[in-house]
C-alpha cells in the first residue's frame, strides 16, 4: 500500500483483517460476487499487508479517526482488530515526497530523506529494497502495489516523456531533468522488480509508456487509473442511458463536497486539475458529443471522509422539452474505495498466476480513466471482467 | 393510437407531423440513433394516423392544452401543424370502456355504445371494421395499433383465462363470463386481422396466453408492457450498478407525483395497484434478492403533465456502512412517451417485413414490464435491440 | 417520562446524564441559547427521571440500539452513563394501554393490567400512586410529566366530550361510555395531583376543554401539542417566505420515511390519521389559502430512528411563471426531539414558580399543533418566548 | 430603470405593462398583500418607464427571447403589449460604461461615449439631463431610478472615498482619481437632482457615505443593495432557525447555475467576488458565529434565466448528532427579481410623500446586504416594513 496510513488504505486494512477474521460481511466487494465464486482467486487468508508512508502518525489512531469522526469503523471492530494494526504498523517504511508538490510535501513529517539528496534512482532502489525486503521476511509469493495516495499535481513536462524504459531509465539519475512524481517511482520499483502496480490515483505513476514498456519486459502487469467509486461511477450508468435514449443532454454539473485528506489536497488547484480533468472526460466520450459540464470538487472539513455529489442535468426530450435530473450521493469515500482495492489485488494475482503482462483492460471498470480503453460505459466494462472470468473458468 | 386524444398520443402525433414536416429535430427517439441508421425502417413521410378514444375532446384542444399548462408544445409549433390535427381528428372513433373501471368510466362522454348492451364479440367487431376501413380508405400497408390509454384496473378473473384462442374466444359472447377489458379486445380486434399491437400501458391487453396465441396464428406480433420511461429507466441502469458494486440496497423508496389524466386515473387506488406493481418489481428482480421497496404514486393537479419522482435508495457499503443515493427526475411524461411509441411502431413494422410473428422481445428495453424475459438491466435489454438490428443489417 | 424506554424519552435520559456529567455540549437546547441566559432556569443537576412503560425491555438495551443502529449515541458515551441508566430503569413502572388502539397493544408486553379488568379511575389512580411515590421517595420539589409515547389512534366520540372536568370526571368509572385513551389518563393523573404535563405527540392527552379545566382547577399547567422538530418546522418557516413574498404556493407535498418505532405505529392507518392531520394543516393556516397539499409517512425499517423527509413546493411567481422548491432533511428523529422536551421541561418549572396557570401559549414554537393557537409562523412564535422571558428578566 | 433592456428591468417592464392592462395577477408583488392594501401606494396606471442602456438591442426583442428561451412570458402575453414595449424603448438612452470592467464593457454596442473622453462629471450632467428631459416630457411627479445593470467589479480604491458630498464631487473633474463606477454616477445624477435611488445590485451605487451625504442635502433617498431573491433569501429564513433551535451549523455550502446575461458577467472572477460576499456574509451575522461556509456561481449558458441553487447544510444536533439539510431551489430569476423592482418603487414614491430622507431602512428585507442594518433574520426584517405601514395608516 503506497499512501499506507490514508484513509483508504486504512480501511482497506482494517477490512482485510475483518474479512480474515470473519467479523464482517461481503458487502462492497466486487470479487465476492456469484459470477466470480468458480475463478481461483487468493484466499483472503493469504493476504500479508505492508507499506510505505510519509506521515508518521499511527495506523490505529488513524483507525481511531474514522471510529470517532466519519463513524465508518464501528468501537467494536476496532478493539477486535487492534493488535493486528500494530503488526501491519511495523511493516511501513518511509515513502518518497518527490514531485508531488507543495501541499502534499507539506504533510511529510517522518523524516523523509530529502529529495534533494536522493537522486530518483536512489529512491526507487530504496523502495524497491524495502518490497524485497518485505517479500523475503514474510515469505510473500507475489507483491501488488497499490497507489492510493493523494493526488500529485499534474507535471507538464511528464507528457514529453521518452516512450521506451531504457531511455526513460537514463533520466533517473539527473534530478533537474527527470519529472517523475514519486508515483511514478514507485511504478518502477515495483515493475522492475517483477512485481505488480496498480494506479488508484489519477496521478501519473505507470501510465507512461516507457513505464508500460518496464512492465512487459519484467513480464508483469498494472493498471489504473483513478478509482471509479461514487459521482463518476453514477455518470457512467447514466450518460449511456441518455445516449440510448437519444436525450440531448445540454449541461452537466457536478459539485463534490468532501473533507478528508484528500479534500484538503484537492484544494490546491495544483493537485484538484487532474482530478477534474478525470472525473470530467467521460460524459462527452460516453455521448459522443459535447455538453457544457462541470466540476467542482470543494473541501469542506467537517464533513470527514463523508462525500455529497450533487449532480444536474439538463437535457432536452422530445419536440426539445427541457427537463432535468439531479442526484444527490452521500457516500463514504474510503468504504466505497477499499474494498475495490482488494479485490483488484485479488484479480490481479489470477492474471498473474495466467502469465498475463501490460495493461489490465479487463480491470476497466474499476476505473475513471482506465487505460487504453475508450469505454466509459460501466456495464459494458463490466461484461469485460465478466468475459475475463468466463474464459479463465471455461 | 388507442386513447388517441389523450397526452401521450397527442404529443406522438403533434411530433409526427411536426417531423413530417421537418420543424424539429431528432431528440427522444430512438430509432434515430447512429447505430439503427442502416435499416430499413418506415419512413416518417408513410405514417398516417388514426385512433380510437372515448372522450369527445378535439386533438387540437388537447394539443393547446399541451401549449398552455405544460407548456411543452410551442405556440409556434401548434400554429404550423394545426391544420393536420384536424384532419387526424376525423380518423378517430369512438372506443369502448367495458371493464375499464369507474374512474375511466366516469370520462366517457363520447356516445360510446353502452358496455351492457353490446357483446364483447360485438365490440371486438366494431372496433375492427373501424380499422379495416380505415386501412382501405388511406390505403395503409399495415396498420400498428398501440394502447396509450390509462390504466385499468387488474382483473382477478383474468388470472384464470383459457390458454389457447380458440378456448378464449368463446367467452366473447358471453358479457358476464367475459372478463376481458378493452385493452385486450383491442388487441384481439387488432391481431385478429392481422394487424401488429404495442401495449404501451401495464394493462392486461395482449399479456394472456391466448392473445398471444391468436397473434402467432394470424401470423402477427405484439409486445408489451407498460412503457419504461423515467422513474423506473432509472431503477433499470442504477440497480445494475449498485449488483455489480456487491453495494446491498436495505431499501429503495420512489415517490412519484404528477398531474395528468393518467394522474387523475391512477388516484383511483384500483387503477393504481397494477401501476405501483410494475414500477415496483423489477428492483428485485436486478437485485437477486427483495430489499424494503415502496412505490407511491400521487396526483397533483398544478403539475399537469410534468412527472416528478424522488427516489431514496438506503444502501450498505464495505464494513457496512450505511450510504444514501437520491434522485430527483423532472420530465415531462407525454415528451418522455411519445418518441418511443413511435420508435417502436417503425421497429414493428420492419419485425412485419421479416416475418416475425409472436412476442417481439427484442424491444424489452423500452418496456417496465417485458413479455417473457427476466433481465431487467437497460443496457443488456438495449444490446439485444442492437442485435436484432445488426443482424438485419450484417 | 411517559414512554420512558421509547427513543425520545431515552435519548433525552441519556442527554439529561450526560449534561449533569458534562461530557457533552449544549447543541440542541433551546434553553441554552443567549437570550435564556438570564432566566432562574431549574439547573441540570436538580433533574431526577422516573416514567411509565408499556414494554418489558431495559433502558440501556434502548441505548445501546440506538448506539449499534442509528449511530446517534457513542459507544464511549454509553459507557460513562450506564449505571445511571440502570438506576433510572428501576423507578419506571407498568403504564396503561386502554384505548391505544391494537398495533401500540400489541407493542405491551410488560404484564400490564388488562384494560378489561381495571376501570380508567383505577388506572389513573395507579398512576398517579406511582407518581406520588417517585415524589416522595426522591424528595421532587415539583413532578412534570411528558407524554413522548407512540401516537394513539384518533377517537371520533373524544369529539364530544363534556367540556368541564367535573362532567368529564362521572365517565371514568364506566369503562364502555369513557372514549378517553392512555394520554389522557396519564394527564388527569398528573393534573390532577397539581402536577404539568405536556404532550409531545398528537393524541389526545389533555387536549379536551374538560382536562384544561381540571388543570385551571388544580392550578397546575400544561401545553400540547406534538413536537415540531423536522419537516414541520421546515414548513413553518418556509411557508411564511412564500406568503411574505405573495408567491402563490400550487402544491406542497411532504414524503416522509424513517424507520423506529414511532415510524411502526404510523404505519397502521388509524394511528397515521392524527399525525398526519398535525403536519398537514399549518401549511394553509399560514397562507391564508389552501394549496394542494400531500403528506405521507412511511416506514421503512432499514432507516432506524433516522427521518428522511423529501418536500416538494410548486409555486407561481411573478406573470404566473411556476417555479419549484425541493428540499431533503436527513434527521435523526430522537435527538431532535429529546432537547425540546428537556427546554420544556426548565420553562414549566419556571412557569410553575411563577405561579402560572392552565395552557403554556409562550411554549407555542415547540408544537406542530400549538393549543388555542393560530399563529403557525416559528419566528413569530420564538417571539412570544422571548418575549415572556424579557418580562420575567425585567 | 438602468440596464433597460436587461432581463430584470423587461421582466418589470412587461409586468408593469400587464398590470395595467389587468392581464395578470398580483403573483409575487409584496405591495398588493393584504396588509398593505391601506396605504395609500401609487396606482399602477400612474407608472412612467424610461431608462439608460448600453446595449443596442430592442426590448421587444429581449422580450421575445425570454418567450422563446427561458418560457417565462407567454407568446399571448407578449403580443398584448409589444406596442407599450416600442413606445418605452424609444424613451432609453445610452448610458455609460465607466469602470464597469472588461467583461461588461465587451457588451457595449450602443455608440456610448468612450469613458475616456467623457469625464465623471459630464457623464454624470449628461445622464441627469437625460432624466430631466423624461420627467419634463412625461411629466413626471417623481422619478425613482433603479440600478438592474450587471454586477460591477469591486474597485479596492472605493474603500478609501471621501465620506462627504464636497469633498468626493472635487474627484468628479478628474477621471484618474476618480474610482467610482457607472452604478454611482447613475446614483450621483438621480440624487443630485432630488431623485430618489435603489441599488438592486451588489454594485458601488449609492452606498459610498458620501453619497448617502448627497441624498440628504437634497432631502432624496435611496436604498440597496443586492436583492434577495432566491437562494439568500432561503438562506435568511433558514439560517435563524438553525440559529433559535442551538443546531450548531457545520458548514453551509450554496452552488448555484444559471445561463443569463447577468451569468455570463459574473463567471468574469472580478465581477463574481461581490456577489459572493454578498450572498455568504448573512449566515455568520445570523448565527453568530462561523461556519464553514462556501458560496459558488457558475454559468450554464443553457439554463437561460433559470436560476438552479443546490444548498447543502450540515449541522450537529443534541449529542453531537450530525445531520443534513440540503434544498434545491428552481426559479426564474427575473421572474422573482422583477416584482420587487415594481413594490420597492411603489414604497419608495410613498416615502417621498411623507418627506423621509436617506436610507430607507424598512426596505432592508428586499436586500441582500441591507445598508446601515445588521439584521438579516427575513421575518424581523419583514416586520419592519409591516411596522411602517402600520404607522403610516394609525
Amino acid at each position: 500500500m503506497i499512501g499506507a496510513k490514508g484513509g483508504v488504505a486504512t480501511t482497506a486494512i482494517v477490512g482485510a483483517i475483518a474479512i480474515k477474521k470473519k467479523i464482517i460481511g461481503k458487502a462492497g466487494l466486487v470479487s465476492e460476487l456469484p459470477q466470480f465464486q468458480k475463478l481461483p482467486l487468493p484466499p483472503w487468508e493469504d493476504f500479508v499487508i505492508a507499506g510505505h508512508e510519509i506521515r508518521r502518525t499511527h495506523l490505529a489512531d488513524e483507525a481511531k479517526r474514522l471510529v470517532a469522526e466519519s463513524r465508518t469503523i464501528t468501537s467494536e471492530l476496532f478493539e477486535q482488530i487492534r493488535g493486528e494494526l500494530a503488526q501491519i504498523d511495523r511493516r511501513i517504511r518511509p515513502g518518497t515526497i518527490r514531485n508531488v508538490g507543495s501541499t502534499i510535501s507539506a504533510l511529510a513529517d517522518w523524516g523523509l530523506p530529502d529529495p534533494a539528496s536522493e537522486t530518483p534512482r536512489q529512491a526507487v532502489e530504496r523502495l524497491r529494497r524495502d518490497m524485497a525486503d518485505f517479500v523475503e521476511k514474510e515469505k510473500i509469493e507475489h507483491l501488488i502495489s497499490v497507489n492510493v495516495t493523494s493526488t500529485e499535481p499534474h507535471t507538464l513536462a511528464a507528457d514529453s516523456l521518452p516512450t521506451t524504459w531504457p531511455e526513460l531509465e537514463k533520466l533517473l539519475d539527473d534530478p533537474q531533468a527527470c519529472p517523475l512524481p514519486a508515483s511514478s517511482l514507485y511504478a518502477i520499483a515495483a515493475l522492475g522488480a517483477g512485481y505488480s502496480y496498480l494506479n488508484f490515483t489519477p496521478s501519473l505513476g505507470a501510465s507512461p509508456a516507457a513505464i508500460d514498456d518496464l512492465a512487459i519486459r519484467q513480464k508483469t502487469r498494472h493498471y489504473g487509473c483513478d478509482g471509479k467509486t461514487g459521482e463518476t461511477l453514477m455518470k457512467s450508468v447514466l450518460a449511456p442511458m441518455f445516449a440510448r435514449r437519444n436525450l440531448q443532454v445540454l449541461s452537466w454539473v457536478g459539485h463534490n463536497i468532501f473533507g478528508n485528506l484528500d479534500g484538503q489536497v484537492l484544494s490546491d488547484p495544483a493537485n484538484k486539475h487532474g482530478k477534474v480533468a478525470s472525473k470530467d472526460h467521460l460524459i462527452r466520450e460516453i455521448l459522443g458529443y459535447k455538453p457544457h459540464t462541470l466540476v467542482s470538487i470543494e473541501y469542506v472539513p467537517d464533513l470527514g471522509d463523508w462525500k455529497t455529489a450533487w449532480d444536474h442535468v439538463h437535457f432536452h426530450g422530445f419536440l426539445g422539452v427541457p427537463m432535468t435530473l439531479q442526484f444527490t450521493w452521500q457516500g463514504c469515500d474510503s468504504a466505497l474505495a477499499a474494498p475495490l482495492v482488494l479485490d483488484m489485488i485479488r484479480f490481479t494475482d489470477l492474471a498473474r498466476r495466467r502469465g498475463e503482462t501490460g495493461q489490465m483492460k479487463f480491470l476497466a471498470s474499476f476505473f475513471k480513466s482506465p487505460y487504453g480503453v475508450t469505454e466509459h460505459n460501466f456495464e459494458r466494462q463490466f461484461q469485460w471482467l465478466e468475459a475475463w472470468a468466463d474464459k479463465i473458468v471455461a
